[in-house]
């Protein structure tokens, strides 16, 4: 959707310097801008290269503001106000009501201006809230509640009773309130039976979950992802985790049942977290790292690494220890 | 559905402490429980909690069998009888036909008692047996077949001329019978093509399938999982893989090509396992570890960690060493 | 599809040395042939099984020419040979037309010979090539575009936008041009927002991906996975990043975003490949090897292993290393 930068200084709180009634379409890189691109610069030395890009309009913080050839937005936070421009000019149309070939229960309720795309299945009871996307082919379960201005994109599965809150966003194939893995062996058969797996998930507002990911029930009570989290794809979540809000992690990582990741926490990609782990608010999980069943960790801005993880300095001393050490004859 | 606890305590075996005409809808937490759930408490330092719960009922070791406050199901096995209290009370309803806006080849047959739901697929010769539930939007290939008492969830794939024994269990977005990953290096072009992957998948008795796993058929022969096994969520199980009976492997591991996993092993999550592995009957591998193709894993009960795996205590060893050695000044 | 051995030998040039008039109607391993089979052998110690087995015909290289008791088909690359043969002898259907169970936007464009299959929706503007197949409940978004030959299995979401070549093979369940992971933190709330994800993704001719993979699009410029490259299942491949020709990566493996992986890479299963990293030509990366953020492998034909990921003979010799002196009292 085409916006003038006059307009664009208004809604992102930027200052305009230059020519206001100049519109744009969309946002791109430095390399790939066209005439009606808006691109950023964070850095100086980019400076510029941006400004004898073919962009129509420069976001830069205030090192960029006298500057000329371009009309700018000035911003504290140059890449943050790019990100809400983009959210601004990439608007997708909304509001297209239910598709035709949706199965809908008639005990499902719907918000305003809602999308039900087609050959998605809602179930019994279901409630989905005001400006909400579910895109093609999903499968929500009976009893599921969906905030406002959610996405939900092709070829997800909520399970029955799943709770999310407003603007969550769940990539496709995601499957979100699966069954955890909890099983009881027979001391006489030697035979596995599940455990009880009859809890719920709730997922707060603004998480994002990514394609492909998995996110168990609780097993009795519930699994919960607060606010604001971000999840990317094929991570897994099992049964009873409890994930606070302002949480990242990377894609691959696994959290086993009852783990509890404090708010904060950043989770680089192929983590493991066995169960009952903690890790306290503000650690940081280097890629790979492993976090074996039980353990605590701890320390703000500290990063972790190895499998068991360790602060990395202690890690990094131990593998220039090991090479060396190997080298000798 | 309510049972009253003399119903349950014949069907479960176990015995009955108290009034016996009280009903229960369902399982429950000692936190969670309320008035008409049954708990269960397998420590006796948990026995006041659960008798000063909410709960009407309490499932417990002979240690409690003199407790007063609520009637008790004295049992050996605590936590199993609670599992199957579940299974008794969160019974699902089935028998829900075949929904209008499913696809069914009019060669497909099916047993008594069947559910196929809202928009699920079923292929030419498909054969389904009694009791079995299949979730929405499934997609069912030619010539499956699925046992009796099976519930396969939202959104699975199942290749073309899988089979599924009885009472087997598969979570949303799985994929079975998909093709491996087999290549044929051109050497003359350096371009890699297909090797055959017309092999089948056969999936035995009570098996549990993770949500969006995924299992690959044999490339000329089959890929088999043997007789209760569970798998946890996005686990890979490549072509040619054996998994034994009663085996258990957790989220995100990868078993590679023609592995064989002898039976009552227990694999961690995110294991990687490679190509032509054998694993001997009993061991357990810890989260992360990796064996590298072509070893044998031997030593029931032991457990093995690290990549290359080895004897934990081995391993604990060595990362002690290194922490100690790389400390020194 | 029965074919007799004369044709096979026309069509994969190989030397027929025996009765063409035979017919096979398949490929198989020695163990499972029937008399309608064809199998072949690498190794002359095998070729007296062959000889004996139930099978038709024989593949095998120049040292059998002189065998003698089945037809055989003598190939400089048996299993080359084998694997062509499978592809002759298995071929599917093709050309059933659309479903009329399928959503298609009266603005998409089909070549000849395509099948669209159940419940599979199709967006506005998306092209399919000649002789295509889309297999059941697919969600192909708008302006997606599809070259000739290719094969999309039951359950792909592919998002808007993105563009496959041709002979491109897609299992079922993966997920191709979702949104990659990327955040802006705003530095007074500290909350994460969205950075935009608006490039696209592009998949070359003959590339093959698994079932349950994910692969984003880039966030402003593109992913790239160029021909010939081979992606097994529940690999993740994050926005921006560029695959050269003829690489192969195996299951669950994970790269961030904007890594690039030249030409003839080998990747094991479960590597983690962290952002910006570049792997050049030719080289192999261990399973489970970590590469850390912005590293340069380099070395065609050498192998790469360990976390953080170096050269297999030092890995080697540190655990050696390792192994010896953590024994030492």
């Amino acid at each position: 959707m085409k916006r003038t930068l006059q307009h664009l200084a208004e809604h992102l709180g930027a200052r305009l310097v230059g020519d206001g009634t100049v519109s744009v379409a969309g946002v791109a890189s430095l390399q790939s801008a066209n005439p009606e691109a808006v691109i950023f610069v964070e850095d100086p030395r980019h400076l510029d290269s941006a400004l004898n890009s073919r962009a129509a309009a420069v976001i830069a913080g205030e090192f960029a503001t006298s500057a000329t050839g371009k009309p700018l937005l000035i911003s504290a936070q140059p890449r943050l106000t790019f990100a809400r421009a983009a959210r601004l000019l990439h608007m997708r149309p909304q509001d297209l009501g239910i598709h035709p070939s949706a199965v809908v229960a008639v005990t499902a309720h719907f918000g305003h201006n809602i999308t039900v795309s087609p050959r998605t299945v809602i179930g019994d009871h279901v409630r989905i809230g005001d400006d909400s996307l579910i895109g093609a082919a999903c499968v929500i379960g009976d009893g599921v509640q969906i905030g406002t201005q959610c996405r939900i994109d092709a070829h997800v599965t909520i399970y029955a009773g799943t709770k999310l809150g407003d603007r969550v966003v769940v990539q496709a194939g995601a499957v979100l309130g699966s069954e955890g893995f909890g099983y009881v062996r027979d001391t006489t058969t030697g035979r596995y039976e599940q455990f009880p797996q009859v809890g719920r998930l709730v997922i707060e507002d603004d998480v994002e979950i990514g394609a492909n990911a998995t996110v168990d029930r609780g097993a009795l009570d519930e699994t919960r992802i607060r606010r604001g989290t971000k999840i990317d794809n094929l991570v897994h979540v099992g049964h009873n985790v409890q994930i606070g809000q302002d949480v990242v992690i990377a894609a691959q990582t696994g959290l086993s049942g009852s783990a509890v990741i404090e708010d904060n926490v950043i989770i680089g990609g192929q983590v493991g977290i066995a169960d009952h782990v903690r890790i306290e608010a503000g650690a940081i999980m280097g890629a790979q790292s492993g976090i074996p069943s039980k353990k605590v960790i701890r320390g703000k801005g500290v990063v972790f690494w190895g499998t068991p993880a360790r602060p990395i300095r202690e890690y990094l001393k131990e593998l220039a220890f090991l090479a060396r050490a190997a080298k000798k004859p």
